[in-house]
């Protein structure tokens, strides 16, 4: 599936729904994955985003480290894989080093964060892609990270021409709405008010 | 419909999966509401918020005034009025003065952030009374609101024991996630990973 480039003014959409994301991070050929369902838009244009990275991860050492990460949406076929890298951590000696490739998790490469290898998580439907606005006191108090988003793809069969169009997908590509232990709701029927 | 009090480290949960809120506001006698979807939770216990309200609204100015807000979390049967709401400023004439009478809305007591006047929107299914927590910085540059909740509510219909229980309900007090143009998508299906 190639990916969509989505233009910038219409990348915070990818989040306004407000659906889980995975973070997707590296520094120094060493990279991981972690789920982050506090993150949502800042800015229109240029697009910025809010998310918040706890501190004791992994990802927050390589986003300090490389000033970029990348916000991946997943999708309903992605729910266990959205749970499991959020319930395990790229220091844990099971995951070898690479949650990643511990996981099999394909990737594909960004284009605007690909100096510093922080890579697209294959399978899933929107990418942000974005560099850290440094704001240390929001990130040492809250583990509050803002970023600036400086490239946005989507798959477009369920995003394409600013909009997500659900309606005429496979229901395993409806984003996620993460609850709390393992649950979540897939993101339901349209509903348009003001017609 | 009495509303259930929410224990306070649930209360992340009414926000968790990205909904859309309504900012309610007062101060001296003057009141507001205005729709706001860049909302997440930012801490588990005690509870925070992030919010964004832009510099421009009416609400802006009563928050700053009163500190305190309460988001309250509208129902699929709410769409027109959140609509509404988000697309006319409660200082334009037509309002008298008051978007919350002019459009005819219910509101019910806040228990904590009472004394400012702040009201609970009737009709919705979740209620966080917060107060702000100062962050200059943050309100100028991002227009971003920090905000401890100090009480919970939810219509125990739908969130119950911690809990969303949409699939029992009536489909119309499904939460909105809003897209852009009055397009919303209501909270779908449960999706249990793990299981």
């Amino acid at each position: 599936m190639p990916l969509a480039a989505v233009d910038l003014p219409h990348a915070y959409r990818l989040l306004n729904h407000g659906p889980v994301t995975l973070v997707t991070s590296a520094h120094a050929g060493r990279r991981n994955v972690m789920a982050a369902a506090w993150a949502m838009p800042l800015d229109f244009d240029p697009p910025k985003v809010a998310v918040v990275i706890d501190r004791n991860t992994f990802t927050r050492e390589l986003i300090e480290a490389s000033g970029s990460f990348v916000l991946n949406v997943p999708c309903r076929a992605q729910a266990e894989v959205t749970l499991t890298v959020g319930s395990s951590s790229g220091r844990d000696p099971e995951n070898g080093g690479d949650k990643l490739a511990h996981l099999g998790l394909q990737v594909l490469p960004a284009e605007k964060v690909e100096k510093v290898g922080v890579p697209l998580l294959a399978g899933c439907v929107g990418w942000l892609e974005c560099r850290v606005v440094p704001e240390a006191h929001n990130q040492q108090r809250y583990d509050l990270f803002i970023g600036e988003v400086v490239a946005a793809w989507a798959d477009p069969e369920v995003f394409r021409n600013g909009r997500w169009h659900f309606e005429q997908a496979p229901t395993e590509k409806r984003t996620l709405h993460y609850v709390a232990g393992g649950a979540f709701y897939a993101t339901g029927e349209g509903v348009q008010a003001g017609g």
